[in-house]
Protein backbone atom coordinates (compact mmCIF):
# COMPACT_ATOMS: atom_id res chain seq x y z
CA UNK A 1 0.00 0.00 0.00
CA UNK A 2 0.78 3.50 -0.52
CA UNK A 3 1.75 4.71 3.52
CA UNK A 4 1.90 8.55 4.06
CA UNK A 5 3.91 9.11 7.66
CA UNK A 6 2.88 12.64 8.62
CA UNK A 7 5.24 13.93 10.81
CA UNK A 8 7.49 11.12 9.95
CA UNK A 9 11.07 12.60 10.74
CA UNK A 10 11.32 11.62 14.02
CA UNK A 11 10.07 9.46 16.92
CA UNK A 12 7.62 7.06 16.27
CA UNK A 13 7.47 8.07 12.88
CA UNK A 14 11.32 7.27 12.41
CA UNK A 15 10.49 4.19 13.38
CA UNK A 16 7.27 3.41 11.18
CA UNK A 17 8.54 4.57 7.85
CA UNK A 18 12.13 2.06 7.96
CA UNK A 19 9.76 -0.87 8.96
CA UNK A 20 6.91 -0.66 6.64
CA UNK A 21 8.88 0.39 4.01
CA UNK A 22 10.32 -3.45 3.00
CA UNK A 23 6.73 -3.97 1.96
CA UNK A 24 5.24 -1.06 1.30
CA UNK A 25 5.35 2.17 -0.43
CA UNK A 26 6.44 4.60 2.46
CA UNK A 27 5.95 8.69 1.75
CA UNK A 28 7.31 10.62 4.80
CA UNK A 29 5.68 13.97 5.21
CA UNK A 30 7.13 17.06 7.18
CA UNK A 31 5.65 20.60 7.15
CA UNK A 32 8.29 21.56 4.96
CA UNK A 33 9.44 19.14 2.36
CA UNK A 34 13.37 19.82 2.09
CA UNK A 35 13.38 18.61 5.69
CA UNK A 36 11.07 15.87 4.95
CA UNK A 37 13.29 14.67 1.80
CA UNK A 38 16.21 15.11 4.12
CA UNK A 39 15.12 12.44 6.73
CA UNK A 40 14.19 9.91 3.54
CA UNK A 41 17.06 10.17 2.36
CA UNK A 42 18.61 9.57 5.25
CA UNK A 43 16.52 6.80 6.38
CA UNK A 44 17.30 5.07 2.95
CA UNK A 45 21.05 5.41 3.88
CA UNK A 46 20.37 3.62 6.67
CA UNK A 47 17.97 0.61 5.63
CA UNK A 48 20.64 0.01 2.48
CA UNK A 49 23.58 -0.29 5.34
CA UNK A 50 21.89 -3.02 6.52
CA UNK A 51 21.25 -4.41 3.05
CA UNK A 52 17.57 -3.58 3.34
CA UNK A 53 15.64 -1.87 0.27
CA UNK A 54 15.82 1.85 0.69
CA UNK A 55 13.00 3.72 -1.41
CA UNK A 56 10.73 5.70 1.24
CA UNK A 57 10.39 9.66 -0.42
CA UNK A 58 10.01 12.48 1.29
CA UNK A 59 6.99 15.29 1.03
CA UNK A 60 5.32 17.81 2.20
CA UNK A 61 2.73 16.72 5.06
CA UNK A 62 0.12 17.95 2.23
CA UNK A 63 1.48 15.72 -0.51
CA UNK A 64 2.30 12.82 1.60
CA UNK A 65 -1.66 12.77 2.42
CA UNK A 66 -2.58 13.44 -1.34
CA UNK A 67 0.05 10.10 -1.93
CA UNK A 68 -0.86 7.90 1.04
CA UNK A 69 -3.98 5.28 0.71
CA UNK A 70 -3.08 5.42 5.00
CA UNK A 71 -2.21 8.52 6.04
CA UNK A 72 -0.37 8.13 9.69
CA UNK A 73 -0.67 10.86 12.05
CA UNK A 74 2.59 10.88 13.65
CA UNK A 75 2.46 13.65 15.41
CA UNK A 76 1.88 15.19 18.72
CA UNK A 77 -1.59 15.46 20.34
CA UNK A 78 -0.92 19.13 20.58
CA UNK A 79 -0.76 20.21 16.67
CA UNK A 80 -3.36 17.85 15.24
CA UNK A 81 -5.87 19.94 14.59
CA UNK A 82 -3.20 22.26 12.32
CA UNK A 83 -2.03 18.69 11.05
CA UNK A 84 -5.48 18.26 10.14
CA UNK A 85 -6.33 21.15 8.61
CA UNK A 86 -2.91 21.73 6.43
CA UNK A 87 -3.79 18.27 4.81
CA UNK A 88 -7.67 18.86 4.25
CA UNK A 89 -7.25 19.00 0.87
CA UNK A 90 -5.75 15.98 0.19
CA UNK A 91 -8.64 13.82 2.50
CA UNK A 92 -11.12 12.02 1.13
CA UNK A 93 -13.37 8.42 2.42
CA UNK A 94 -10.64 6.21 0.37
CA UNK A 95 -8.42 6.85 2.95
CA UNK A 96 -7.26 5.69 5.96
CA UNK A 97 -6.61 7.79 8.85
CA UNK A 98 -4.14 6.03 11.43
CA UNK A 99 -3.68 7.54 14.85
CA UNK A 100 -0.70 6.22 16.98
CA UNK A 101 -1.16 9.56 19.16
CA UNK A 102 -1.34 9.85 23.39
CA UNK A 103 -2.24 12.74 25.43
CA UNK A 104 0.13 12.72 28.29
CA UNK A 105 0.66 14.70 30.91
CA UNK A 106 3.96 14.00 33.10
CA UNK A 107 3.55 15.98 36.27
CA UNK A 108 6.26 13.37 37.77
CA UNK A 109 5.27 10.02 36.27
CA UNK A 110 3.08 9.73 33.10
CA UNK A 111 -0.72 10.20 33.13
CA UNK A 112 -2.98 9.92 30.67
CA UNK A 113 -4.84 12.74 29.95
CA UNK A 114 -7.21 12.34 27.34
CA UNK A 115 -9.50 14.83 25.49
CA UNK A 116 -13.77 15.10 26.17
CA UNK A 117 -13.95 12.87 23.20
CA UNK A 118 -12.58 10.18 25.66
CA UNK A 119 -9.73 9.41 23.27
CA UNK A 120 -7.23 11.13 20.92
CA UNK A 121 -8.59 8.96 18.23
CA UNK A 122 -12.35 9.99 18.78
CA UNK A 123 -11.31 13.58 19.46
CA UNK A 124 -9.52 12.82 16.04
CA UNK A 125 -12.99 11.26 14.44
CA UNK A 126 -14.92 14.60 15.62
CA UNK A 127 -12.60 16.49 14.07
CA UNK A 128 -12.62 15.28 10.65
CA UNK A 129 -15.73 14.62 8.32
CA UNK A 130 -17.61 11.79 9.25
CA UNK A 131 -17.36 9.41 6.12
CA UNK A 132 -13.28 9.13 6.92
CA UNK A 133 -11.96 6.19 8.11
CA UNK A 134 -10.35 6.50 11.50
CA UNK A 135 -8.32 3.50 13.03
CA UNK A 136 -6.12 3.47 16.41
CA UNK A 137 -3.27 1.86 16.06
CA UNK A 138 0.78 1.59 16.95
CA UNK A 139 0.72 3.55 20.09
CA UNK A 140 3.03 1.52 21.91
CA UNK A 141 5.67 1.27 20.12
CA UNK A 142 8.78 2.54 21.76
CA UNK A 143 9.93 4.60 18.95
CA UNK A 144 13.92 4.26 19.69
CA UNK A 145 13.26 0.57 19.23
CA UNK A 146 11.55 1.21 16.25
CA UNK A 147 14.05 2.94 14.45
CA UNK A 148 16.84 0.48 15.73
CA UNK A 149 16.50 -2.14 12.97
CA UNK A 150 18.79 -4.88 15.06
CA UNK A 151 15.81 -4.80 17.64
CA UNK A 152 13.51 -7.93 16.94
CA UNK A 153 10.65 -6.55 18.87
CA UNK A 154 8.26 -8.88 19.48
CA UNK A 155 5.54 -7.04 20.21
CA UNK A 156 1.80 -7.16 20.12
CA UNK A 157 -0.22 -3.75 18.59
CA UNK A 158 -3.48 -3.28 19.33
CA UNK A 159 -5.46 -1.88 16.23
CA UNK A 160 -9.08 -0.26 16.95
CA UNK A 161 -11.97 0.97 14.28
CA UNK A 162 -15.39 1.04 13.91
CA UNK A 163 -14.28 0.51 10.02
CA UNK A 164 -13.83 -3.03 10.06
CA UNK A 165 -12.42 -3.14 6.18
CA UNK A 166 -9.73 -0.09 7.56
CA UNK A 167 -9.08 -1.98 10.79
CA UNK A 168 -8.14 -5.29 8.62
CA UNK A 169 -5.87 -3.20 6.08
CA UNK A 170 -4.35 -1.46 9.05
CA UNK A 171 -3.92 -5.30 11.11
CA UNK A 172 -2.02 -5.89 7.91
CA UNK A 173 0.58 -3.19 7.84
CA UNK A 174 1.53 -3.95 11.81
CA UNK A 175 1.93 -8.04 10.58
CA UNK A 176 4.36 -6.31 8.00
CA UNK A 177 6.38 -4.04 9.82
CA UNK A 178 10.49 -5.23 9.59
CA UNK A 179 10.64 -7.27 12.88
CA UNK A 180 7.91 -9.05 14.55
CA UNK A 181 5.45 -7.77 15.39
CA UNK A 182 1.57 -8.71 16.25
CA UNK A 183 -1.78 -7.27 15.65
CA UNK A 184 -4.54 -7.70 17.69
CA UNK A 185 -8.38 -6.50 17.44
CA UNK A 186 -9.00 -4.31 19.89
CA UNK A 187 -12.52 -3.22 18.72
CA UNK A 188 -13.72 -0.09 17.75
CA UNK A 189 -12.82 3.43 18.41
CA UNK A 190 -14.58 3.29 21.99
CA UNK A 191 -11.97 1.39 23.27
CA UNK A 192 -8.95 3.20 21.65
CA UNK A 193 -8.66 4.53 25.15
CA UNK A 194 -7.61 1.57 26.73
CA UNK A 195 -5.25 1.70 24.32
CA UNK A 196 -4.06 4.89 24.58
CA UNK A 197 -3.44 4.67 28.24
CA UNK A 198 -0.60 1.96 28.10
CA UNK A 199 1.74 4.10 26.25
CA UNK A 200 1.72 6.27 29.57
CA UNK A 201 2.17 2.84 31.60
CA UNK A 202 4.76 1.75 29.29
CA UNK A 203 6.85 4.80 30.11
CA UNK A 204 6.52 4.95 33.37
CA UNK A 205 7.50 1.23 34.02
CA UNK A 206 10.40 1.71 32.44
CA UNK A 207 11.41 5.11 34.88
CA UNK A 208 10.32 3.29 37.74
CA UNK A 209 12.10 -0.49 36.87
CA UNK A 210 15.42 0.84 35.66
CA UNK A 211 15.00 -1.04 31.94
CA UNK A 212 14.88 -0.10 28.26
CA UNK A 213 12.22 1.42 26.10
CA UNK A 214 9.45 -0.93 27.14
CA UNK A 215 6.08 -2.48 24.40
CA UNK A 216 3.90 -5.20 25.11
CA UNK A 217 2.91 -8.67 24.66
CA UNK A 218 -0.42 -10.12 25.43
CA UNK A 219 0.03 -13.58 26.62
CA UNK B 1 3.62 -13.76 55.64
CA UNK B 2 0.06 -14.13 56.16
CA UNK B 3 -1.97 -13.22 54.14
CA UNK B 4 -5.73 -12.91 54.28
CA UNK B 5 -7.84 -13.02 50.93
CA UNK B 6 -11.23 -11.38 51.35
CA UNK B 7 -13.57 -13.03 48.72
CA UNK B 8 -11.02 -15.62 48.48
CA UNK B 9 -13.16 -18.53 47.31
CA UNK B 10 -13.73 -17.50 43.96
CA UNK B 11 -12.47 -16.09 40.79
CA UNK B 12 -9.09 -14.23 41.24
CA UNK B 13 -9.06 -15.39 44.83
CA UNK B 14 -9.30 -18.91 44.05
CA UNK B 15 -5.95 -18.88 42.08
CA UNK B 16 -4.27 -15.97 44.31
CA UNK B 17 -5.09 -18.97 47.63
CA UNK B 18 -3.66 -21.51 45.46
CA UNK B 19 -0.78 -20.18 44.22
CA UNK B 20 0.61 -18.18 47.42
CA UNK B 21 0.19 -21.34 49.84
CA UNK B 22 3.26 -22.64 48.75
CA UNK B 23 5.27 -20.04 50.26
CA UNK B 24 2.67 -18.25 52.45
CA UNK B 25 0.27 -18.42 55.41
CA UNK B 26 -3.19 -18.26 53.68
CA UNK B 27 -6.57 -17.59 55.22
CA UNK B 28 -9.15 -17.30 53.00
CA UNK B 29 -12.24 -15.34 53.70
CA UNK B 30 -15.84 -14.75 53.00
CA UNK B 31 -19.25 -13.37 54.37
CA UNK B 32 -19.62 -16.84 55.82
CA UNK B 33 -17.16 -19.23 58.02
CA UNK B 34 -18.80 -22.64 56.43
CA UNK B 35 -18.15 -21.27 52.85
CA UNK B 36 -14.72 -20.41 53.35
CA UNK B 37 -13.57 -23.49 55.09
CA UNK B 38 -15.49 -25.73 52.57
CA UNK B 39 -13.66 -23.59 49.60
CA UNK B 40 -10.12 -24.22 52.00
CA UNK B 41 -10.66 -27.55 51.41
CA UNK B 42 -11.29 -27.86 48.41
CA UNK B 43 -8.56 -26.01 47.56
CA UNK B 44 -6.21 -28.01 49.67
CA UNK B 45 -7.49 -31.35 48.03
CA UNK B 46 -6.11 -29.61 44.85
CA UNK B 47 -3.25 -28.37 45.97
CA UNK B 48 -2.35 -32.19 47.50
CA UNK B 49 -3.70 -33.72 44.46
CA UNK B 50 -0.54 -31.88 43.05
CA UNK B 51 2.02 -32.61 45.24
CA UNK B 52 1.77 -29.19 46.65
CA UNK B 53 1.49 -28.68 50.16
CA UNK B 54 -2.33 -27.78 51.56
CA UNK B 55 -2.42 -25.85 55.03
CA UNK B 56 -4.87 -22.75 53.40
CA UNK B 57 -7.42 -21.82 55.82
CA UNK B 58 -10.97 -20.83 56.06
CA UNK B 59 -12.62 -17.84 58.36
CA UNK B 60 -14.88 -15.70 58.48
CA UNK B 61 -13.64 -12.17 56.46
CA UNK B 62 -13.46 -10.03 60.08
CA UNK B 63 -11.29 -13.01 60.84
CA UNK B 64 -9.42 -13.67 58.39
CA UNK B 65 -8.77 -9.52 58.61
CA UNK B 66 -7.53 -10.08 61.64
CA UNK B 67 -4.88 -12.80 61.40
CA UNK B 68 -3.42 -11.33 57.96
CA UNK B 69 -0.73 -9.04 57.61
CA UNK B 70 -1.28 -8.66 53.71
CA UNK B 71 -5.14 -8.82 53.31
CA UNK B 72 -6.16 -8.84 49.66
CA UNK B 73 -9.82 -7.11 48.26
CA UNK B 74 -10.80 -9.77 46.05
CA UNK B 75 -14.13 -8.93 45.48
CA UNK B 76 -16.72 -6.62 43.34
CA UNK B 77 -15.83 -2.89 43.17
CA UNK B 78 -19.81 -2.96 44.39
CA UNK B 79 -19.31 -4.47 47.58
CA UNK B 80 -15.77 -2.89 48.85
CA UNK B 81 -17.35 -0.54 50.91
CA UNK B 82 -19.61 -2.89 52.60
CA UNK B 83 -16.55 -5.57 53.27
CA UNK B 84 -14.31 -2.84 54.56
CA UNK B 85 -16.86 -1.94 56.70
CA UNK B 86 -17.27 -5.65 58.11
CA UNK B 87 -13.55 -5.38 58.71
CA UNK B 88 -12.85 -2.50 60.32
CA UNK B 89 -12.40 -3.47 63.69
CA UNK B 90 -9.78 -5.79 62.53
CA UNK B 91 -7.88 -3.13 60.70
CA UNK B 92 -4.68 -1.19 62.04
CA UNK B 93 -2.25 0.40 60.12
CA UNK B 94 0.24 -2.71 60.41
CA UNK B 95 -1.36 -3.99 58.21
CA UNK B 96 -1.30 -3.85 53.91
CA UNK B 97 -4.14 -3.76 51.77
CA UNK B 98 -4.19 -4.58 48.52
CA UNK B 99 -6.68 -4.02 45.81
CA UNK B 100 -6.50 -5.96 42.69
CA UNK B 101 -9.88 -4.36 41.75
CA UNK B 102 -11.26 -3.21 38.64
CA UNK B 103 -14.49 -1.05 37.88
CA UNK B 104 -16.00 -2.44 34.69
CA UNK B 105 -18.75 -1.77 32.39
CA UNK B 106 -19.69 -4.36 29.69
CA UNK B 107 -21.96 -2.63 27.46
CA UNK B 108 -20.76 -4.49 24.42
CA UNK B 109 -17.19 -4.88 24.34
CA UNK B 110 -15.31 -3.73 28.38
CA UNK B 111 -15.22 0.29 29.72
CA UNK B 112 -12.97 1.45 32.24
CA UNK B 113 -15.24 3.06 34.78
CA UNK B 114 -13.57 4.57 37.19
CA UNK B 115 -14.72 5.84 40.09
CA UNK B 116 -13.96 10.00 40.66
CA UNK B 117 -11.11 9.64 42.71
CA UNK B 118 -9.71 7.95 39.57
CA UNK B 119 -9.52 4.45 40.32
CA UNK B 120 -10.57 1.93 42.58
CA UNK B 121 -7.37 1.83 44.50
CA UNK B 122 -8.07 5.93 45.15
CA UNK B 123 -11.22 5.05 46.04
CA UNK B 124 -10.70 2.82 48.41
CA UNK B 125 -7.87 4.66 50.30
CA UNK B 126 -10.04 7.72 50.22
CA UNK B 127 -12.39 5.22 52.40
CA UNK B 128 -10.23 4.22 54.78
CA UNK B 129 -7.76 5.88 57.40
CA UNK B 130 -4.68 7.69 56.33
CA UNK B 131 -2.47 5.31 57.99
CA UNK B 132 -3.78 2.52 55.99
CA UNK B 133 -1.34 0.99 53.85
CA UNK B 134 -3.34 0.72 50.47
CA UNK B 135 -1.64 -1.33 47.38
CA UNK B 136 -2.83 -1.58 44.21
CA UNK B 137 -1.88 -5.03 42.00
CA UNK B 138 -3.29 -8.55 40.45
CA UNK B 139 -5.63 -6.73 38.24
CA UNK B 140 -4.35 -8.15 34.98
CA UNK B 141 -4.06 -11.75 36.16
CA UNK B 142 -7.02 -14.04 34.57
CA UNK B 143 -8.42 -15.77 37.28
CA UNK B 144 -9.46 -19.27 34.97
CA UNK B 145 -5.60 -18.90 34.16
CA UNK B 146 -4.68 -18.23 37.88
CA UNK B 147 -6.35 -21.16 39.37
CA UNK B 148 -5.21 -24.14 36.56
CA UNK B 149 -1.77 -24.59 38.47
CA UNK B 150 -1.09 -26.56 35.10
CA UNK B 151 -0.85 -22.94 33.46
CA UNK B 152 2.94 -21.75 34.04
CA UNK B 153 1.62 -17.92 33.82
CA UNK B 154 4.71 -16.39 32.54
CA UNK B 155 2.98 -12.91 32.87
CA UNK B 156 4.18 -9.50 34.67
CA UNK B 157 2.00 -8.09 37.42
CA UNK B 158 2.33 -4.20 38.07
CA UNK B 159 1.88 -3.16 41.86
CA UNK B 160 1.73 0.28 43.10
CA UNK B 161 1.78 1.94 46.27
CA UNK B 162 2.71 4.83 48.09
CA UNK B 163 3.97 3.12 50.86
CA UNK B 164 7.19 1.95 49.48
CA UNK B 165 7.62 -0.53 51.72
CA UNK B 166 4.50 -2.31 51.76
CA UNK B 167 4.87 -1.61 48.02
CA UNK B 168 7.84 -3.78 48.22
CA UNK B 169 6.18 -6.57 50.36
CA UNK B 170 3.70 -7.08 47.76
CA UNK B 171 5.99 -7.30 45.31
CA UNK B 172 7.63 -9.80 46.70
CA UNK B 173 4.53 -11.45 47.21
CA UNK B 174 3.84 -11.42 43.22
CA UNK B 175 7.06 -13.07 42.82
CA UNK B 176 6.22 -15.94 45.02
CA UNK B 177 3.20 -16.97 43.51
CA UNK B 178 3.85 -20.37 42.22
CA UNK B 179 4.32 -20.37 38.39
CA UNK B 180 6.44 -17.58 36.38
CA UNK B 181 5.41 -13.89 37.58
CA UNK B 182 7.13 -11.10 37.44
CA UNK B 183 6.43 -8.23 40.03
CA UNK B 184 7.11 -4.30 38.43
CA UNK B 185 6.86 -1.23 40.27
CA UNK B 186 4.08 0.87 38.46
CA UNK B 187 4.46 3.95 40.79
CA UNK B 188 2.56 5.28 43.07
CA UNK B 189 -1.49 4.82 43.86
CA UNK B 190 -2.03 7.87 41.29
CA UNK B 191 -0.68 5.30 38.57
CA UNK B 192 -3.17 2.60 39.51
CA UNK B 193 -5.55 3.61 37.21
CA UNK B 194 -3.22 3.02 34.09
CA UNK B 195 -3.11 -0.76 35.30
CA UNK B 196 -7.09 -1.07 36.00
CA UNK B 197 -7.57 0.33 33.06
CA UNK B 198 -5.59 -3.06 31.32
CA UNK B 199 -8.28 -5.19 32.87
CA UNK B 200 -11.25 -4.45 30.37
CA UNK B 201 -8.45 -4.14 27.56
CA UNK B 202 -7.58 -7.89 27.98
CA UNK B 203 -10.59 -8.77 28.27
CA UNK B 204 -11.74 -7.40 24.84
CA UNK B 205 -9.03 -9.12 23.29
CA UNK B 206 -9.75 -12.56 23.74
CA UNK B 207 -13.03 -11.87 22.50
CA UNK B 208 -12.26 -10.13 19.95
CA UNK B 209 -9.32 -12.41 19.09
CA UNK B 210 -10.71 -15.26 20.20
CA UNK B 211 -8.26 -16.72 22.34
CA UNK B 212 -7.87 -17.64 26.01
CA UNK B 213 -7.77 -15.29 29.00
CA UNK B 214 -5.16 -13.40 28.21
CA UNK B 215 -2.71 -11.44 30.93
CA UNK B 216 0.06 -9.08 29.91
CA UNK B 217 4.53 -8.85 29.74
CA UNK B 218 6.18 -6.22 29.28
CA UNK B 219 9.07 -7.03 26.79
Amino acid sequence: MKVAILGGTGDIGEGLALRLSQRHDVIVGSREAAKAEEAAASFNRRLEGKGLKGGIRGATNLEAARAGEVVILAVRFQVVQQTLDSIAGAMDGSKIVVSPIVPMAKPKLCAYEPPAEGSAAKCIGALMRPEMRIVAAFQTLPAPRLADLDDPLGFDVVVCSDDEAAKKAVMGLVADLYGNVRPLDGGGLEEARLVESLTPLLINLAIKNKTKPLSIKFV
